[in-house]
């Protein structure tokens, strides 16, 4: 693969990169993504999903899609809905969106969640700690008294009144056997993956196909607007929202450049 | 940007990735990058290269399109016209391909020369050692004598009876600066990329639209083919070679899937 589309700069701070950047958002990806690893919180696993996840934002056009857009609304309604709402967070979530995420889950009322692919109690607690760094006032994972059923051991735990519990779950480039999993518990999974073929995408009641750093922000924007509106007008958000005719248009997007 | 498509072993040797596997291309493909990561071959970019490498692969559907095969027979037609012809190497290419690299390099009576994307005394030399240790005799890119025009200094940096004296030169996985910068040299330019729209690979004599791990024993393969062929036959394997419509071929193929 060539190093294509250039991200030139390497800066010490992310406030180095200019807003005016015509690839700031790149720009500042990789410099969280990298700092990220720096800090024991990003896997190499991680670095290879995120030159995936650039690939295919690459082919998207770099830009929120109006069907990713509508499905960041019904997540927001969805979660404002929700009884016991959680946000599972990952490596390179943590590395990407943490003060992101964190206000997120402060303005719909979600516990955080860290459960990781190749998990250990080490860097559990490192993200936990980044987490906490960024506002996050508890951040779950590390109780591990609950089970997601059809997974092994590792990747099955989570928290009992974490997960295990939750009703609605936020699951951002998540892989696909847990995506499934969570399903068959009969959890409403909101997924973010900027492949729209991937098996999370389709198991999702609400895949938004977009990148993670615009995503996040945008629920939370939604989130804002839908905040004191009536149960009705909630679920109709949820409702109109149709994730077969999402995922095409991303398909489409992405094949077509269009 | 999900962790699809699955790739779930963790061999500590590659001998240990059964031929069968399903995904035995991919075992093989992570195997190396992460085991050259831990050489200090791979570099943190390496990782993201190969995870976009990854994207590009899984929508081409993992395999040699007919217009990359052709283009790998043009490409080894040109390397047995050359007078000088030069394989540049970089971290993710020793990582992946070391053997191959080596193998080809004989047949066609190449030179190997490495060059970084960021250079480091340290890297330059193990990354030599690496080839020497698959086979290379020689391998060149430290004696620094000779220049790229157009490159700020550690990129331009090649050897003068290496690179700089080349007439063909193939450039797998390369950025589009340094391609263009050898293009403008008057170089005879191969390059290997996944993504058909990259500047490389727009850049190129002959672009190689396909995964290295098939890419470069394909052009071997094929140099083994024509070797002893006269000069008027590699000239016409070269010029009925169309790189404007492999490109369209691969985007194509991208796009629809088919």
């Amino acid at each position: 693969m060539s190093e294509e589309p250039q991200v030139p700069a390497d800066p010490d701070d992310e406030t180095e990169i200019p807003e005016s950047h015509p690839r700031y958002e790149s720009l500042l990806t990789r410099h969280r993504i990298e700092a990220g690893l720096e800090k024991g919180i990003t896997s190499r696993q991680g670095l290879i999903a995120q030159g995936r996840g650039e690939a295919y934002d690459y082919l998207l056009g770099e830009r929120t899609l109006p069907s990713a857009d509508e499905a960041a609304r019904a997540a927001a309604a969805q979660f404002l809905l929700a009884d016991h709402p959680v946000v599972s967070v990952n490596g390179n979530v943590a590395a990407l969106v943490p003060g992101e995420v964190v206000e997120l889950a402060a303005v719909v009322g979600a516990d955080i969640e860290v459960n990781l692919f190749n998990r250990t109690r080490e860097r559990m607690e490192r993200i936990a700690a980044h987490f906490r760094e960024h506002g996050a006032e508890s951040v779950k994972g590390l109780a591990a008294d609950g089970e997601i059923p059809g997974l092994d051991h590792a990747r099955a735990t989570v928290d009992a009144d974490g997960i295990e519990r939750a009703d609605v779950v936020l699951v951002p480039l998540e892989d696909g056997d847990r995506a499934e999993a969570l399903a068959d518990m009969g959890k409403t999974e909101i997924v973010v993956d900027l492949n729209p073929l991937s098996r999370s995408a389709q198991t999702a009641a609400i895949p938004i196909i977009d990148n993670i750093i615009r995503a996040v922000p945008n629920v939370t924007a939604h989130a804002r607007d839908l905040q004191g509106s009536d149960e009705t007008t909630l679920r109709t958000v949820v409702e109109s929202f149709d994730s077969e005719a999402a995922l095409a248009a991303a398909e489409e997007a992405i094949r077509t450049g269009r």
